[in-house]
């Protein structure tokens, strides 16, 4: 294996791929019909829905065996085939079923759940993140499946419905019962390329530390006429607290030992991401900003990956309707997040900013910082055989091999992978930078989806050569 | 006039009022039931139902032309008796029927728009502020005429319904017919006492200047996962921004120039401010607070009341949910006002504060500076015959001289009453501090609102005297 039988038995697998296209669209439209939106209680039933349908169809493509593992949140669908046999290496692929709510709905030309093909891209929620890498997998392992009558190597699936709800069900899954996921790697399908043309793998993500921050002063809102000056408005301490975090010059963020586990790229890394495509020039233009800004003495792409950021993602309390109503409210709330870089440790972050602030803010009020969400960086070594058999899996479906980077976003699961699994971690997806992943119009390449399939039909065979 | 007649009179009327206490409760609960909510378009019937319903009770009351002067908002209700002859002085009382909005709903005990009376309080949105007040002069005057059949000097009445949007059509009439509105004096009723037992005459308010600082940095919202560290954070340039206004120690506003024509007190009127009954613990107890904060060498009354303020009062952009997203939003807006002193000018403050911001602002973003309202501080001198009559009216109404101070909060309309007509102002009301103006559970203590309709009874003959 591979060999020329193998190399024949990929012919024949991405032949009924292709022949299968249309209802591999198909059936993907069913599967975003369904409003599987994780952190809306109002959409359980449509999580259940959209485990059963993805149970069932991993049953029609061929796999041993395959059940759907309740969680203290939202089932997980899991499915392997294992008669590869003990010496051949097990992939485990991962990927989810939720989605992103719609919102604002009114900015979508489409309907968010209704999938609409145009111009060689599949509108819906859901479509890039994460169902069409999904179904790009399932597409991958039925095609060996029917056309041969086995698969190349042992496979496990995980497919779980609260990514977007930072995976407390799988987290607890995986270290409990790692060994129902042994495996010799791990790819994980959810991310995007670089563009069309150029395949990109990860060998490491950005981990994150989510802090929701309170100031609370008087007992109600008061009215400014009658108390303005006379007594703390949270909203003055608040931003006074969250301006000290990050210097506006420098952009560093300003929280003692912040940067003590931030480690150095090597040579190599920095020339690897000196030579991807994204210039300061091209992600000025992705964003449409006036200009881009960021910590001194980093490129754009470094700034997005592999350094640190402080980010305030909102601030509540007191009045935001039109017009002008004149309140000291009650309390003020922000909610901010870190991206955390190897080898920071964001509950060390989350303790070094709550007492950063503790010991800034006035007696005039009393503040509480609460931890949201922490998740580790993680770091892959992108010489790993599974690596490289991946990129040459790109190159023989994309023309092209991948690009190695570190992303920017945060895989919370990716720690908890390597942490309880010790394979190394293929961290990949046929996703475009401007799918509106989390914004209205979410979209897929459907050039990039059927050839998503491909590349993983063409992978399995490639980690076996490489094992 | 007064002499021994008009005393007599006074006391025929007084007793008037006595009697009818039942029926101005009862058309009290009338006008308030009449949701007139100024700011919200959905109210504007409602607006014009309050204006008909109150003129034709000022019909009904006897005053000689009533009339409902259109605006380009809400109408303005006129009304007036001027029977007393070319030598009599001429008094303007002014009031205001619209009301805030009731939000939140769900903390009112009882519903806001089906007044409710329990223990000696009557509530409902705008029983303080200001429908009871408006009542209890209207009461006053119909138990003159219907009592003695003439007021004993002539009155106007002006009653407008956007005194909680900016009074701009009252601004608009006020110059452009100041003719019309002629007097004497003018009594504004429209605020509080210090206690049931303790009146206050205003004879100055602070003004006021309302900002909305916009920040924009990328076209469209971002994921802090991709873009986080490259790209401007419009929240965390905002907060910059509003931390550089005020001086987090000090708590003095940082702007060059803003303190230039701030107005000391004269030692006179400290010693009037120190006699008030309102302590720093007073306040304290009144906030629910932890401590009280201010600018530092001046007591909590005065920072409330004879120096200028910065008060934030929300922040929008980005999340805000339940839960968590990583959003680097396209923009986020502050509203800020700070209440100014005489002779801080508000356009010359509003033009201050913009050029601070713009030179600090970094050109990875574009800032809007927007002022949404500016209005004049106002001084009146206390010594001022109308003044002290109304002071005089109080001790026989309430058992006790009025206390004088400046107020904190702003009575837009004041200082353009001041411009346009030149008669010096009495700025009062029978509201209290607990009344819940501007936010759930409103409510107006009737034995107040009885002894207000009384103090205008008096005031009327004492102002002739003391002309």
């Amino acid at each position: 294996m591979p060999g020329l039988a193998g190399s024949k038995m990929s012919t024949t697998v991405i032949a009924h791929l292709r022949d299968r296209q249309h209802a591999h669209l198909a059936e993907l439209c069913e599967f975003l019909a369904i409003p599987s939106i994780s952190m809306d209680p109002a959409h359980t039933a449509d999580m259940a829905m959209a485990a059963r349908w993805l149970a069932d169809r991993l049953r029609g493509a061929g796999m041993s065996h395959t059940e759907i593992i309740p969680t203290s949140g939202h089932p997980i669908v899991f499915s392997e085939w294992l008669d590869a046999g003990p010496t051949a290496p097990t992939l485990l692929i991962y990927g989810h079923y939720d989605v992103q709510p719609a919102d604002p709905v009114d900015a979508w030309h489409t309907p968010p759940f209704a999938p609409t093909a145009s111009n060689g891209n599949l509108y819906a929620r859901g479509a890039s993140d994460d169902k069409g890498q999904v179904m790009a997998a399932v597409a991958a392992l039925e095609a060996w499946l029917h056309a041969t009558g086995r698969l190349p190597i042992n496979v496990r699936l995980i497919v779980e419905g609260e990514e977007e709800t930072s995976s407390v069900g799988l987290r607890h899954f995986v270290h409990s019962e790692a060994d129902r996921l042994r495996c010799d790697a791990v790819l994980m399908v959810d991310s995007s390329m670089l563009t069309p043309q150029h395949p990109l793998i990860l060998y490491g993500t950005r981990g994150n530390c989510y802090l929701e921050i309170t100031v609370r002063g008087p007992a109600s809102d008061l009215h400014s006429g009658t108390f303005g000056g006379a007594v703390e408005n949270p909203f003055n301490v608040l931003v006074r607290l969250l301006a000290s975090l990050q210097d506006g010059e420098t952009r560093r963020v300003k929280v003692p030992g912040f940067y003590d586990r931030v480690r150095a790229m090597d040579d190599a890394e920095r020339r690897l991401m000196a030579s991807l495509p994204l210039s300061d020039a091209v992600l000025l233009a992705m964003t449409g900003a006036p200009a881009l800004a960021g910590e001194a003495g980093f490129s754009a792409i470094e700034r997005a990956t592999i350094r640190p950021t402080l980010d305030i993602h909102g601030i509540s309390g007191g009045f935001t309707g039109p017009g002008k109503k004149t309140v000291i409210p009650a309390q003020a709330t922000a909610k901010l997040s870190m991206r955390l870089v190897p080898y920071q440790d964001p509950q060390d972050i989350a303790q070094r900013v709550t007492d950063f602030l503790h010991h800034q803010a006035p007696p005039t009020v009393s503040l509480n910082v609460r931890v949201l969400s922490a998740s580790r960086p993680v770091l892959v070594d992108y010489r790993a055989a599974a690596v490289q058999a991946a990129s040459q899996a790109f190159e023989q479906a994309f023309g092209a091999p991948a690009a190695c980077m570190i992303g920017g976003g945060t895989l919370p699961i990716a720690a908890d992978f390597q942490e309880a699994l010790g394979a190394p971690l293929v961290i990949t997806g046929f996703g475009l930078p401007d799918d509106n992943m989390h914004a209205p119009n979410e979209k897929l390449n459907l050039s990039c989806f059927f050839r998503g399939s491909e590349m993983i039909a063409h992978y399995l065979p490639m980690l076996a050569a490489f094992s």
